[in-house]
């Protein structure tokens, strides 16, 4: 076994150790910046309450061979660097970070004051977005969730000719990603009601959130030169959570024949730190069982590998949090519980195919997933499946109710990886409150 | 009259004097590299066969005020610096250049060398992308083409009820956008004939170029403002002619519900030049004149400026040169010539609508108008259009015909504004040749 995919591993720091996101096992990456301080963003990896500082860990002299290198390209404000080094440089990083910070560690024995140097308090920091995201792609690799979407718009042909063969997808916006925690703004926009002659401008009515998976590029491929699925994953340097935000009115009247446009662009929020595809490791999973009468995957999509174990086997949980909770006091609610594992296609079929005409993904890419739905009622991954396009409101605790968000809802997005047998791996929280249309 | 719009202006670099492209009211900006050297691209702006290096002349000390803090923007290998700083920094920097580059130049008066210290020909140089294009949305802002293919499509119901009051558009893929010159690889992809029961992968059969005019942004807005359509043409850094290559067959597979993917993402071209709002200044034209029966634009796409001069009189051509043509000896031969004067919303509206929901510019954003296709036939943007798909072939010189194009083929974008009265002011050319699938 990977020592780092030991169960039993612990660390120094105590606060690793208590079944929590970011276990020694987890160590995910992002980019922070000291409250207190106007510096730019410095490369981090969580553990516990805590984040270790990899500048100051290779400032100390703790990397050796790749690692080094790999360290050596988190002295920028943005992951790309890193990103681009590939699978290899990551994963010895990540070997030599976790003997740093195990229990037995050698350089902790003889310096107990090593923490001083290498670690700054979770509470004490502001994440950033983790990498300069050069193009966002959004697939729609729910096949739960484009039955359902599909069945509200065209109730006698749900899911269209083309699902079961081409994982769907559409570049979305880059410049308007936010880290977690920045407000959104509910946006105007164009609508036509069903009863109206002509469409109008104005606040959306009709805001949602969407539960996704974001994957982060690295090393990425040149253009003209596709990458085959057998090597797809030596492309995906890691996972966040994504809340695709979306102005379902909008969306309703802008979106044919392109596609969504302005309905999605006004925000789309990520959590803040990158679990990697080594880290998942133990939450592998067979790719979806196709029921019988689906199409098998063409040949541009298939391995062996992928069917034994290409998806990732992680829960997300959307909670929410309004105006009037907070006041009363309660706690966030959960609307949904859902699986990446239950989506149609693979992290590495949608690399396979975003790639196959010769299209060139750069370190620092976002592909999401699109909504995480299941089949049942409670793993629907968005308001608009929830309450079936606002027919069926939500009853909140406190008494409210919803069909759609309203301002000074809080959307709190978490995702997890856990068996026996394994340590958990979290990605800790996608949050961001709805703010007043401007 | 700006002194850069008389058209009795004449330049002591006598290859701007002869009716071309790059005369001295036109003074594009693009970023070129030595053929010989290897160094980061350079800021230079077009006059006659040459090129200005805006480094070089503000390292002689030719600028003051405002034009010096735009050319020290200039130091950078992009445009985006410039870009940022808004619309007065490069007025008054082409301004100065203009006086520099003046037959009746102090400068050159007083040191007839100076064209040995700032000139770089054009033949000698290299031709980058002219910015870091963070995104790069396509709009569909041609009613000709968007009922030609609407029709082919869906003949009863050829233009979607939304056309008339939405500016159609979504996200392209920055990370494909290749400057002219560029050889683009035939994609593969899935598609499904029509008499298939399953769709296959392999090259596509039905490659097209579409003729678009593109609009570089600068300086951008903040996520959350959106920008009034009073304002938009501060937003509007310049011009350059795109190359929306397009494979239709995994277009009409892929693209329901969520619009073009892989179809379109594997090259987009872009003319190096950036043709300045200035520089189209004489050549500003009214809003396209709505039939009646149409809807008037809503109110946050209306101002009387942009009702009276809001367009941009660019024609259009696309000429095509096929590998048998060039063996043969040929010149290339015209396929249609439009004018984006024929589209049916203005740059200030594509700009009021992308910000209308507070989604964020930013400075090096590219924004492309669609195919620009006019009502007569000579006019169709695309091959899609031009042979009806594929049913009307055309007959080429030397006996060939095409559907669509095939390997070898060289497509040929130019760009101009010519009337009487006023300097001629070009674009350059677009181009890029086929090559075989990999």
């Amino acid at each position: 076994m990977d020592p780092t995919h030991d169960p039993s591993l612990t660390s120094w720091i105590e606060s690793a150790n208590g079944g929590g996101d970011f276990s020694i096992q987890n160590l995910p990456f992002g980019v922070f910046r000291r409250r207190d301080e106007d510096e730019p963003g410095r490369i981090g990896i969580a553990i516990g309450e805590m984040i270790v500082d990899v500048t100051a860990c290779r400032d100390e002299g703790r990397f050796s061979g790749l690692a080094e290198r790999a360290a050596g390209a988190c002295a920028a404000p943005v992951l790309n660097p890193l990103m681009r080094l590939g699978a290899e440089p990551r994963r010895e990083l990540r070997r030599q970070v976790s003997a740093l910070l195990a229990a037995d560690s050698p350089a902790y024995r003889s310096n107990r004051r090593l923490g001083n140097r290498i670690l700054v308090a979770q509470r004490n920091a502001e994440m950033l977005l983790p990498a300069e995201i050069g193009d966002y792609t959004d697939f729609y690799a729910s096949v739960h969730h484009a039955t359902n979407v599909g069945g509200m718009f065209r109730p006698d042909n749900p899911l269209l000719p083309n699902y079961k063969w081409v994982p769907i997808g559409y570049h979305g916006r880059a410049s308007s990603i936010v880290p977690s925690g920045t407000p959104v703004r509910r946006p105007r926009g164009q609508s036509r009601p069903p009863d109206a002659d002509s469409p109008s401008f104005g606040p959306t009515r009709s805001l949602d959130y969407e539960m996704e998976l974001g994957l982060f590029v690295g090393p990425g491929n040149p253009l003209g030169r596709p990458v085959p699925i057998e090597l797809a994953e030596e492309q995906i340097f890691g996972f966040c959570l994504v809340n695709d935000w979306s102005a379902r009115d909008l969306q309703a009247w802008e979106y044919q024949p392109l596609g969504p446009f302005l309905a999605k662009n006004f925000a789309t929020s990520i959590s803040p730190w990158v679990v990697t595809l080594e880290a998942l490791e133990p939450f592998r999973a067979p790719a979806f069982a196709r029921p019988p009468g689906d199409p098998a995957p063409l040949d541009y999509l298939t391995s062996p590998a992928n069917a034994e174990s290409g998806a990732v086997a992680v829960s997300v949980e959307v909670h929410l949090m309004t105006a009037r909770m907070r006041e009363q006091g309660l706690e966030p609610v959960r609307l949904s519980r859902g699986s990446a594992a239950e989506l149609y296609w693979t992290p590495a079929q949608l690399v396979a195919h975003h790639t196959s005409n010769g299209c060139d993904l750069r370190a620092g890419d976002l592909l999401a997933s699109g909504t995480i739905s299941g089949p049942a009622r409670e793993s629907r991954g968005c308001l608009l499946e929830l309450t079936w396009r606002g027919a069926e409101p939500l009853a909140l605790p406190g008494g409210e109710t919803r069909k759609f968000l309203e301002d000074g809802d809080e959307v709190i997005m978490r995702g997890y990886c856990e068996r026996e047998g394994a340590a958990r791996i979290g990605f800790g929280e996608c949050r961001g409150v709805v703010l007043e249309a401007g």
